[in-house]
Order: C-alpha cells, then sequence, then structure tokens
C-alpha cells in the first residue's frame, strides 16, 4: 500500500478524501494536516464529520499535523485554500512529493496538468516539463472546478463535430461551498444566483482540459464558454443546463451514439477510481436529478440526458455530476492513481501499477 | 364593487384569487365554483387553504357552485384545467361575461389577448375582434404563463435594442404545479430538470406578448427563444437565468437606463393592481433572490439584476417575478382592471373606472 | 413620536426590530448600534437584510453607532449578545433610558421583569423595585426564550386546573439562531436534537413568568417542567409538543373553553403590538403549522391545536408561535409599549400613552 | 437460493426490498406483484424508481404480477396496503407461503407474531399456534410500525429497571408515508403535528414486542404508553424524543451500560441482516441526527444519545432509525430470515439456515 497524507482533511473535501479512501486498492490514509486550531489533536477530536458513513476507525486517531510538517508520504492529496496552496504546493513538490490538489491556485499554470484522466490522462506528460522547468522531484497535478467536470465530460465525446460555442447554467449543491459554508437562512427556500469567481472556472477551465497536448503545451479548445452559476438548496450533486453550437452540427442521434460510445482514454483504463461507464446517458423525460443519478458509479460516473434541438445554439442537455466526490475528492484521487501508473512515483520507489492492475 | 365570480377557486391560483382579492378597490368574490367533489360544501369546508394569511371570512362562508352554473357575476376569473376551460370560457363570454383566464387552453387565439397590461395593455383591443369575429357580448383575455412574466418584463424595456436571440433557463418554485402538485419525494434534496409543455410556452408566449397590434392582428416580435425549465425546491417565486442577442448590442449601462426607466404601458396605468415600479433593477451582486425579492411590489414587480457581458450572445441576467401572485393570480385580475378600465363592462352596466381611479 | 434606539440592529432580531417599527404607532428608529466592524457605515451598508419586506429607507441611511454610544433615544431595544449585555444594559437603564431587552443576561434577576404582558403585565411593577435597589432613573425589563412563549402563552389560561408538571418538545426554526447561525450542511435533511443552553431556559423561565408578584417578589410557579429541544429545517415558527399534569385534570372541553375565553391581562389591553386574541385555538386536525401558522396576530399569536388526553400525564397538545416576532422582536417592543403605557417614562417627558390609545 | 415473491414492489417500502436484496446471501427476487395498473408491464416500466442505487437489472426485466397471481415462491414479502393485506396474507400464509408483512393489518392479532428478531425473536413460537388454530401450512409474522422501532430497541435494554411509563415525541421523514404520499406543499418550510393511526400504533406495539411469550400467549409489557407523531422535512430517519419513568429509577451510568452491554436475542445471531451492533450508544452532544445516524449498520441499527435525567419523568434520550430499512422492508427481511433459520420452511423443503450460517 502507499501512503497518502491528506492536507485540509478536516474539511468537507478532506472528509471525501479520508471516506473513499477508506478501502482503496492502492492508497493508505498515513497522515492528516490541517490549520492550526486542530493542530495536534486526533483526527477525530478535531474533525466535525459530516458524512453518513462512519468516520474510518485508522484514521480517526491519527494526531493532526501541521501543514508544514515533514511528511513522510510519498503522495500527497491537496484539499487546502487556494491561498495556502499557491506556496506549499510547489514546495512539497519540489521536495519529491506527488502532489493531487484540488486547489485553484495552480490549474492555469502552463506546465501544470489540469486533469480529468477520462478524458485527457495524457496531459499528465506536462510533469515531464514541469521537471525540467521547476527542478521538481516529484510533481504536481490538478483537478478542475466541480462545476467544469459535468460540462467537460458530456463535451468530450462530442469534439468530433467541432464545438464552437457552450452556453452553461449550473445548478450547484450546499456542499460545494464546504463547512459552514452557506449559512442555512440564505439558502433555505431560496436560489442564491451567484457564486464569487465561479463563473469564470467554468468558462476557462473546460479550453485546457479538452485541449490537445503538442510540443509541451496544451493548445486551447478554439471554442468560447458562457457560464451563470446559481447555488440551490441540494445536498451533493451539481446539475448543469448547457447549450452547444458546434460547426458541423449532427443529428441528435449521433450525439447520443458519441455519448453512448464513449471510452475514457486510453492511459486512464484499468485505474482503481475509474467509474465504468464513465458517461451515463439517459433518455428518461425527467433525468439526470442529483438525488437520483449523484451516485452512479459510485460518484464518479456523469450522467447526461434531455438531449434535444436549441432553438438558439444547435442543441441543448443536462448533465450531472456528484461535486465533492467526482468533482473533488474522487477526481484528486484518479489524478493520484494516474501519476502512480504512469510511472512518476518510480524514483520515490513506487511500483508503475497500472499494468499490473489491468 | 363589482362581483367576481372565481373558477377553480379551491387550488393554488384559486386560494390566491381569493386572497389577493380581500380588500381589493373594485371587486368583490360574491361566487365560487370547482369541480364536482367540491359542490354544495362551504368553501371553507371544501379548500385545504394552504396560505400563510387567513382565508377571508367572507369567502368561507360562501357554497361551492359547479363549473357549469349560471353565474350572476359580470367578471369571471378562471383558474380551471385547461381540458375545462376549452369549451367553457368561451362559452361564458359568449353568455357577456368578462372572462379573465389563467390558463393556457387560449392564450395563443389569434382574436384573444394575451396581455401582461404594463408591457401591451393595447392588445385589449383585440376583444373587439372577438366580438366581431365570435359574436360575443362579453371578452375573453388570457394570462400568460407564470414563467413567461419575469422573461417578458424583462425584455420589454430593451426592445428598442433589436432584441433577437434568447436562452432562458428557469429554476421554478413548487406552488407552480398546484395542490397536491410535486411530491415531497421528488423534490426534497433533488432539482426536476423536466416540467411538460413548459418550455414550449415560454418560446412562444413572449413573442405573442411582446409583439405589436396591427390590423387587428398581432405581429410577433421577430426573435427566436430557447427555453429550459427546471423544478427547484423553493415555495414561491420563479428565476429565470437569460442571455440575449441583440441587433445592436448596447452598452450594459444602456441596459441599466433602460430598465430604470421603464414606465408602464398608458392603458396600465393606474389599475389598481399594478405595482409601480414594475421592474426592480437591483445591483446586488447576488441578487435578485426567490425568498427575497418575490413579495416585491406586494408580489407584482419583477425584479432583474446580474447584468453582464456574455460570451456567447451579448448579454446575460437574472430576473424573478412571485409566480403565482404576478404570474397567475395576480396577473389575471390585472387583465380583469384593464378590461373594466377600457369600458368593456359598459355593457354589463359596469362603470369604466380608470378615469375615475386616475 | 418616541425615539428609539436599536443595539444589535444589524442581526437577525435587530432587523426584525426594525421592521415591526417601520410603521408603529408610538415609536420610530432614530439611532442603530452594532458591534465594530460595522460602526460608521450607513445600516444599508452594515447590513445583510434577510427579510422579504424592503429595508424601511429612513433606517437605511442611519449611520451605524457603537454600542458604547451616547444614545439620545429614551427608549432602547436591545438585541445584543449576552456577553456585551451582561453590562452595558444597566448601565443604559442607570443612565436613565427604559431598555427593553432580549437577551438571556438579566431574565432571572429577581428585580428585572421578565415579561409577556398579555400574561402578566403586572410583573412590570418590579422596576420601581429596581429603581429602589439599583437607583436606576430608567428600567431594564427583559423578554423571554423565543421557545418559552408558546409555552407560557398556551399554559397561562391552563393556570386554574394548577398546572404541576409540564413536558415540552421543541421544534425550532433556524431564525433562532441567528446570522450566520446553522451551517446549511448541519440542518438540510436533518434534525438537530440539540440546542446549547436552550432547555434550561424552557424549564426555568416559565416558573417566573407564570409566577405572581407579592410583596414585589415574583413567587414562581410551584411546577416542574421537562424540556427536550431540537432544532429543525423550517424558517421561522417555533413548535412546542407539550404534556400537562395538573392538580385538578379538567375535562378537555374545560380546556378548550378556557384557551377560547383567554384575555389578555388588564394592563396590556391597547398597547399596540397586542394581537387580538392573543390565544388562537385550532380544532383542525393537523394544526398548528409553522408555515400556515406563524404570522397569525400579524406573527403575535401564539396558536395551540391537537388537544387530546394523554396516557401519561394528563393531556397533550400543540402550540406555535412566531421565534422572531412574538419570540423575540415583536415581545420587546411590547414590553417597551408597557413601560410606556404603565408612565415609567414620564420622567423622560414621555406621555403616558395607553390612555389616549383606549 | 430461497425465491421470494414481493408484493407491493412498485411502492417505497417494495423498491426497498428490491434494493435490500439485491445481493441477499438467501433470498433472491422471483416475482414482483402490484396494483393493477401495473400488471403486465415489466418492473422497470412500471416502476417509478426513487432509490439512489440503480434499480437491479435481475428485477427490472420481471413482469409485474397481479396480487391474487399463484405465486411459486415459497416466501412473501408484503408491503401491501392494509386493506388489501386484511385478507390476502392470510389466505397465502394458508396455501403454504411465508409471509412476511410489512402491513398494520395483523401486527394485534394474538396468533401473529410482531417481530423485532433482536429484541423478541422467541415470539417466532406464536407460528405453531397459528398453524394449530388456523390450519396454515405456512406462516404470517409481521413487522411494526417504523416509528415504533426505535423506541423498541432503545427500551429493551432497559426493561430490567421495570419500565413503567413512557412519553415518546416522534420527528418522521417524509418517506415514511410511500408515494406520492406528503405533497411538498404540505412539508416544505414546515412541521405536520399529527399523522394520522400513527400515534395508537406506537403506544400500543412496544407493549407486544416488549412483552413475553407465556402459555403460547404475549403477556404484554405492564407499562403505559403516550406518543405524539410528527412529520418534519427529512427524506428517511425517525427521530424519537422519548422520556421514560422506572419502577427503579437507575443512575444514568447503568443505563448507559445496558444500552453498550445490549445483545441480540440468542435465536437473532447469525441472521444476515442483523447489525452488529443492534444498538449504538453515542455520547456525541447533539446526536443522533437522521442524515448522520441513519445509515448505520447499513440502515440497521439504532442510535441512542442525549441520555439525561428529566424532571417529570425519571430520563430522557433520543432515539433514530432509518424507517424504510430497519423499519420497514429491512425489519420484513430479518423477519423471513428468522421463519427460514427456525426452521418453518422445512415442509417446503427449505433449509433450516441459521446453523450453517453461524
Amino acid at each position: 500500500m502507499i501512503e497518502v497524507a491528506v492536507l485540509g482533511a478536516t474539511g468537507t473535501v478532506g472528509q471525501r478524501f479520508i471516506q473513499l479512501l477508506e478501502n482503496h486498492a492502492w492508497f493508505r490514509v498515513a497522515e492528516v494536516a490541517a490549520s492550526e486550531r486542530s493542530v495536534g489533536r486526533t483526527y477525530a477530536e478535531a474533525c466535525r464529520w459530516l458524512l453518513p458513513t462512519p468516520m474510518p476507525a485508522s484514521v480517526a486517531s491519527l494526531t493532526v499535523q501541521p501543514l508544514d510538517a515533514d511528511f513522510r508520504s510519498p503522495v500527497i492529496l491537496s484539499a487546502l485554500p487556494s491561498e495556502v496552496a499557491q506556496s506549499l504546493e510547489p514546495a512539497l513538490a519540489q521536495r519529491g512529493h506527488l502532489v493531487s490538489s484540488n486547489t485553484s491556485a495552480h490549474r492555469m499554470a502552463s506546465d501544470v496538468p489540469l486533469l480529468l484522466p477520462e478524458l485527457n490522462a495524457d496531459h499528465v506528460r506536462l510533469v515531464e516539463v514541469q521537471r525540467r522547468q521547476r527542478g521538481y522531484s516529484g510533481a504536481l497535478v490538478t483537478m478542475s472546478n466541480c462545476t467544469t467536470v459535468p460540462v467537460a465530460v458530456a463535451l468530450a465525446p462530442l469534439l468530433p463535430f467541432g464545438v464552437r460555442q457552450v452556453q452553461v447554467v449550473s445548478l450547484q449543491a450546499i456542499s460545494g461551498s464546504g463547512y459552514p459554508g452557506v449559512p442555512s437562512l440564505d439558502i433555505f427556500d431560496n436560489i442564491l444566483p451567484y457564486i464569487g469567481g465561479e463563473e469564470e472556472k467554468v468558462e476557462r477551465e473546460p479550453l485546457k482540459i479538452l485541449g490537445t497536448l503538442s510540443d509541451d503545451q496544451i493548445v486551447p479548445l478554439p471554442a468560447t464558454f458562457s457560464a451563470s452559476c446559481n447555488r440551490v438548496p441540494v445536498l451533493d450533486g451539481h446539475t448543469v443546463v448547457v447549450s452547444v453550437k458546434f460547426e458541423s452540427p449532427p443529428p441528435l442521434e449521433a450525439i447520443r451514439e458519441a455519448w453512448q460510445a464513449f471510452e475514457p482514454h486510453a492511459l486512464a483504463r484499468g485505474l482503481p477510481s475509474l467509474p465504468d461507464p464513465v458517461l451515463i446517458y439517459t433518455d428518461g423525460l425527467d433525468r439526470p436529478q442529483p438525488r437520483l443519478d449523484r451516485d452512479n458509479g459510485r460518484g464518479m460516473a456523469t450522467t447526461v440526458g434531455r438531449l434535444r434541438p436549441c432553438n438558439v445554439l444547435d442543441v441543448k442537455f443536462v448533465a450531472l455530476s456528484h461535486n465533492t466526490v467526482r468533482g473533488a475528492a474522487g477526481g484528486a484521487i484518479l489524478n493520484a492513481e494516474l501519476l502512480i501508473a504512469q510511472g512518476y512515483g518510480e524514483a520515490l520507489g513506487l511500483p508503475s501499477l497500472q499494468q499490473s492492475a489491468t
């Protein structure tokens, strides 16, 4: 088993890391770190556990370390606040750790992969650029914003048709804003039609994720995105209502087939956290729905439905992913798996595991 | 006081009619009618009252009449199911009643006004066509779909810029589907990304409402609408996220000014249910919100905010109206007021009231 | 008009004070004060207004003062945190202000009236003790805990039967914990079966409120209360499920009659905020309900129903009051009205108003 | 594998049966039956599946049979409406089926076991009485009301202290009323303080469950229960607030120890659906909570906490069980397991399975 340190371990994403790693095939939580006021207490004492499954006993008794500890774990999963991640994550990669981050701080850096492995596992090659340019002995890879996930997964199979314009309206769950996060008085019987910084991320990140790696650089998707982000009174699961304009508008049936035939990127196959299928197309009249579809593929699949023509662009549909599983902790674990599988941990004495897994 | 009969009086829109008419300046609820199983009971017995204000005592004691009763009230407010309204509303107009309907059955008929008086009060002139063609001694006017309201009100001030394409994503409250309506197990911790028939209405109705009356016909707005309608766990208040493409894209500031300067149609001024202002522009970062803004203008105003550029069309914004007040009962009352004010009840011995009101 | 200063003006109870005073017959908000970070800003800037009615324009432009300002208003309404109120409220009473507090700090002091005027308006006489013992030229009166209200109001008419034992289980609304208050992740799809300090208050306060004033002291009600307090996902309105054992158990019909015949204390009659009736008895099978009954009597009435025998004690029933209106701001305003009506402001040049009001 | 027919298969409890049996150690769903309008369609077509895990594929393709079909499955799990169960369940037991019912129709019959096997597995011996008196070749056993479960499980370990009086106030989830069940307009931002027939069940059933089998009869627990039942806006999980008076009031510590030491009835050990532990005592200040504790023991455990003295009776606490798992489908499956383990299926050629399981 490969030892993992979870940074920001007491927050909502940190808790998901620990829940999802409980019986992980490759990883074991060996260290937890959090901010000042948790340091020195056991994880059980420091954490207000908010998940419906019990806190794993092996983690409950770990002592919370400071964020600047000298971690022994080769793999680091980071759910740090952006301002802390800014300098800490590069320092850890420099010191030799494989850092898989859920934070926005480094997502758009040109030599940092922004990975949804089922779509763009080959972008992990940017780690080599990173090692050359920054002298890292470790690596730093990033997970996208949670709302970007259903957008990017639903669009990836449609790239052959020439995606050119995309309108996204999101209906985002409250767990996306952490704990204490959204006050109940704000969201009860209400919609919040604004989430700070979110629209910019959803407009920018898909271009990199769906771009192509060429000459050690990502050539972004030549498309334009417009996003309107809303908070809704739903616990988990981000729903996106999407309209798309194509260069060569395909018939609806071709889109449906592209979704149903979609295969994850070859380099991602066999990774323990990859769901099968990655994308579930449903023709249920009123699906996807967050409460019924967020747990598809153990929270790692994206569900897409309501495909129909759009009077203004070409087609419209609805997509949905679990925001703290596929859209955060589960995604960053998948990215860490990819690093291992692709041999980026070999210098740390870690096996290149994917071959044995398939 | 002018006597009014409320048809479909026990449903959620029927209850709003009765609540809003409690201290109305011109109207008094004299008759209530509902389906078979309520007939013969008092309104208090027949109705599961769901509003937080007490049932008006004067209505509580009325005996519920059958829908085919011979109503004595000159004005009829109809919240009938569409299939019942199909034949009943025309028959009542034929018999001389002024019928203000909240039903979809006759909205798109070429000689039936689809009225949001603050925007298109002049369309009431179609009643004259109706009287000529159908031989009505009364009149039949209709109220739009509840989701159409915030879309049409927000766009009306922008027509001078040449509205050409409109994308609408709605987040609609549960009260919009009546009682018992949406089962709690369907909407609890959930989004329903489908509302039967709704998208077609939202794509079609604004063209008529925002069209122009010419030669006894409505020339529809030459624009294209695309709508995606969603049910969200909110009690009252429909929120719409809108993107617009213009023939001559104005600067944001011009749009803001158009909203702030917007005056209701001259024929609508002085109507008792008209709010002042009709449209409230807010620059609150996270407004409008249904729980905080739905009651603006006693539920009759539309609140608009979050104006910003759209990368795909030209601009985007968020608008919100109360769906059972402005979007249903309050709207149909306003339409009935317009009929009276414009003198369409004079043959019934009713005064042409607006002059005295202004 | 009597000028009023609102302390803790930006919080949820402070906002209710300002909303309820907008068109008050006697009072006008002249000063607002809040904690450090709001001082010097206008009320509109400092306050995240959370009520569905607009912020009153006359208050929006007031500059927020520090809590230790030298207030000119003779009447002070306090929604201060308990630790701040501890020393500040007595100091203000000492300086001559009539302080009506919604805080728990001084409720149980032997010379401080704990007032629900409809039940115990005569307890206001303790102000005289207070003035003698503490040398106040002003006065300090307190409002009970919000959950105490429906319990005390429902029991007061039953005192003649000898209330001896009372079991209370509360289902309390989220607005009771202020803003930001309960995180949405804690209360969404959930019940919190614990509210710090609440059960003790509900067990203790009714004894004082329902006690009798004798020889300048309150003789507490000789009864025993047991309370279990729960937070539920409801916006406003505290529901209490109550079982009672009497010295002389009356027939249910006698209890019903006692409730229906209940008259407010003579000294409270004519106070502007007193609802009529004070207690609404309903025989609706499934009432009272918070969303439908919390606004009864403009939020100042208590609604009681579901009266039936209890197998363990004698009878059980359900009662409900609006927690931030009757249970907080509205209650403290009523207490201030009582002070004025009883002439405790005469030294400040304030009229003894009740006579003119009746 | 033992074949099972699920009656009332399309309802919320029927769906739970099918979900819980997906990978059951002993049982396999072979037949599904439902009311007229579902008959002849596949289960996938007939059922609006409301659970977040996918509908098991093996059941999706089964054709829905009528309720009066000639079932071949030896074991019948019934989630029938009470009025249908009244005559149908006895007829099926007569014909040789082992009928495990979740319905209230036969719970209180003197020769029908009302089983919570962890508490009273020996009551299954009433099947022998039933066979003698009614001539059944099969058997009919029943599951309690869902709200009875947390009450009975929490009290069972305390019987040695002489439970004499019990006050129960329930906060019940919406899934307890089936589908479509509670209209969202009734429960949104609201509490319903009445559930038809529920209080009587909660007052009566624990007496039988916690009674003792003697001379082929159940001697009921000599105690008195009073219940107040409320519906709250929670999806799953019934919370009960309980106060108890004992013959010999024990110290709190003795109660805590009784809970922690509690062992399920010997005859229930080894049953596949029995959780370990059956009862979870928590000293978390604000636990149990439905969203966090309902899934304890895969939804089959009862969680108890907030133990403290009661001023009126002796002690009070909060208990919680999953209402559609332990309180309905899971409970009835456990009862069916007990029938098999105790050899009541041997005449049907079914093995007495428990020995091999332990």
